[in-house]
C-alpha cells in the first residue's frame, strides 16, 4: 500500500524536482501537485512535466495533500508555513528536506501549530541547482534522516519513512539536535571550508587566476566541485545551525594550527600519522558504498 | 624525432609506473629501465612488465640512460641523487616529479654537480598509490610544468617538454620558486586541508565515527579521496614546501575565521557573496577541461 496518494512539493529546484521524478518513477498512481515562488521555474515546471499540476500559490498546492513536502532553502521555511497554514488539510502530514532541523522544526511548528510535522533530510545532492538538474534516482542508496518531534505520531513518522524508502533511500530516525551535529561534521563544515579556500584561491596576488584554473588537478578541482552548491541554500544553513557549525569550526582549526606547528618545526612524524588514519576512513566509506571505488571518482582519464 | 632512446625511471608507483606505461603505449621503441627501493615493488614491476628492465640498484639503472626520471617523495631526491652520481653518463639529463621544485633542485644540484638538471612536475595524479595504481593515460590533457634552472641548457629543457606532450600533457614552463607558490594554491593547501577535516571529523565524541561514514555523502566524502594520497609522499611535499604551504595557511585561516565572525553575527550578505563569487570559479575549470562537467564528478546515481 502506498504511504500517500497526493503529495504536494514547494520548492522545485534541484531536490523538488528530483522527488517528484523520483516518485513518477517508483509510484506512478501518486499524484503530484507543485508549487514554486519564481514564476519561471513554475513555466519550466510545467514544460518538464514532473508535476501533474502546478498551482501558482503555495495555498492552492496544498488543498488535497496528504504529504507536502518543503523544499526550499531552510530561511524560507516559516514564511511558507505561514503561506499554507490557512488550506492545509487537518490530516496532512509536512515534511521538508532541509539540511537544519531543530530550526525547521520550530520555524515549522510557529506557523503551522496542530499539523502533524515530521521533518526529514534526504543526504544526497549535486552541485546544481533548479528544475533541470534534477534526476528520479539521486536518492537511491542514499540515507534519509527522519527527525520527528518527541511527540510525533508513530505512524505518521513511518509513513514519511516508508515513503523515503519507496525512492531507494535509507531511512534512519534521529532527534533533531543529534541530527545537526552530525552534518555539521559530515555536510556543512565541509561545504564552509571548500567555499573558503576557492575565495583565497581568488584572492592572491602573487597567483594568477588563470594559473588557478590550469593547475586545479593538483587538488583544488575537487573543492570547487561543492563551493559551486546553491548560495542561497548555503547561507541559510550556516544561518541556522549556528551553534553546532561554530563549535566544529573551532575544532578544526584547532587541529588546523597543529598541523602548522608540525610543519613550521619540521615535525614529520605528526604529519605521517595523521595521513595514515586517514587513509582508513576513505577505505570505510567506500567498503559502505557512500562513494564510487573507482579513482579520482572515476572521472574519465 | 624520438626526444629519448633510453629512459629510467626511479620510483615505481603510481607516478613512475604511468609514465612507463606511457611511454610504452606511446613511444614503444624507447628503451625503459625501471628500478625501485623495495624488493616488492621490484617484483611486482617484473611481474606486471612496463619496464624492458628493472635493476636491483639505483646505479645499475641509469648507466645507457639519456632521461633518468626520479618519480620517489620530495624528501628521497638528495639520497638517490648521491646513488645515481657515480654511473649517471655525463649526457643523461636528470629529471624528476616532485611537487616541490625549488628544494629539488637545490637538492639534486648538491648531489650530482655539473649534471644536467630540468626538473618537472605532472600536475596528475590518483589517490591511489604503488605500481598497481598507474596507468598510460594518466598524462593526457593534464598539465606538467618545468622548472629549469636559470643557467638551463634550451636544447635540454625542449627535450624534456618534447617528452611530455608526446605522453599527452601540455607543458607549461615556469620559475621553480613560482610554481611552488601556485602549487602551495592548487595543490598542497587543499591536500592539507582535507587531511585535516578528515581528522578532525574521526576524533568527534558526540559524533560517532560510523554516523560520519554513514553522512558522508553530504559533502566530507569529497575530502576523503585526497585524504586517502600517499602519506610518505605528501609529509614531504609540507616539509619541503614549507614557506609557500605556511604563507597560504595563514591567508585560508584569515579567511576562514572571517566566515566565522559573519556566521556568528548572523550576516548573510559576506556568505552570499562569497558563495556566489566560488560558483564562477567551478565554470572555468570545466570550461577549460580541467574537470568533468557531468555533476558529482559524474559518479555514478
Amino acid at each position: 500500500m502506498l504511504p500517500f496518494a497526493r503529495v504536494t512539493i514547494i520548492g522545485l529546484g534541484l531536490i523538488g524536482s528530483s522527488i517528484a521524478r523520483a516518485v513518477q518513477a517508483e509510484m506512478p498512481t501518486v499524484r503530484i501537485t507543485g508549487h514554486d515562488a519564481d514564476p519561471q521555474v513554475r513555466e519550466r515546471a510545467r514544460e518538464l512535466g514532473f508535476c501533474d499540476d502546478v498551482t501558482d500559490t503555495a495555498g492552492a498546492s496544498v488543498v488535497d495533500a496528504d504529504l507536502v513536502i518543503l523544499c526550499v532553502p531552510v530561511g524560507a521555511m516559516g514564511t511558507v508555513g505561514a503561506e499554507i497554514a490557512a488550506d492545509l488539510p487537518a490530516d496532512a502530514i509536512v515534511s521538508d528536506v532541509g539540511s537544519s532541523k531543530a530550526s525547521v522544526l520550530a520555524a515549522l511548528a510557529g506557523t503551522l501549530p496542530g499539523a502533524t510535522i515530521i521533518p526529514a533530510h534526504p543526504v544526497a545532492g549535486t552541485e546544481n541547482s533548479g528544475p533541470d538538474a534534477g534526476f528520479s534516482s539521486l536518492f537511491k542508496g542514499r540515507w534519509c534522516i527522519v527527525t520527528p518531534p518527541e511527540d510525533a505520531d508513530a505512524t505518521a513518522v513511518q509513513r514519511v519513512a516508508e515513503f523515503w524508502r519507496r525512492l531507494g533511500a535509507d531511512v534512519e530516525t534521529m532527534d533533531p539536535k543529534h541530527h545537526d551535529l552530525v552534518l555539521a561534521v559530515t555536510s556543512h563544515l565541509p561545504h564552509l571550508i571548500a567555499y573558503t579556500i576557492v575565495g583565497t584561491a581568488s584572492d592572491m596576488e602573487e597567483v594568477t587566476q588563470s594559473e588557478v584554473i590550469k593547475f586545479s588537478a593538483g587538488g583544488f578541482r575537487d573543492f570547487t566541485r561543492i563551493a559551486a552548491s546553491d548560495p542561497t541554500m548555503w547561507r541559510d544553513v550556516f544561518l541556522n545551525n549556528k551553534d553546532a557549525v561554530l563549535e566544529m569550526l573551532q575544532r578544526f582549526s584547532e587541529d588546523l594550527t597543529a598541523l602548522q606547528r608540525a610543519i613550521r618545526w619540521g615535525d614529520g612524524d605528526t604529519l605521517f600519522d595523521l595521513f595514515t588514519r586517514t587513509r582508513a576512513v576513505r577505505r570505510s566509506i567506500i567498503e559502505q558504498g557512500q562513494d564510487d571505488a573507482a579513482p579520482d571518482f572515476g572521472r574519465t582519464h
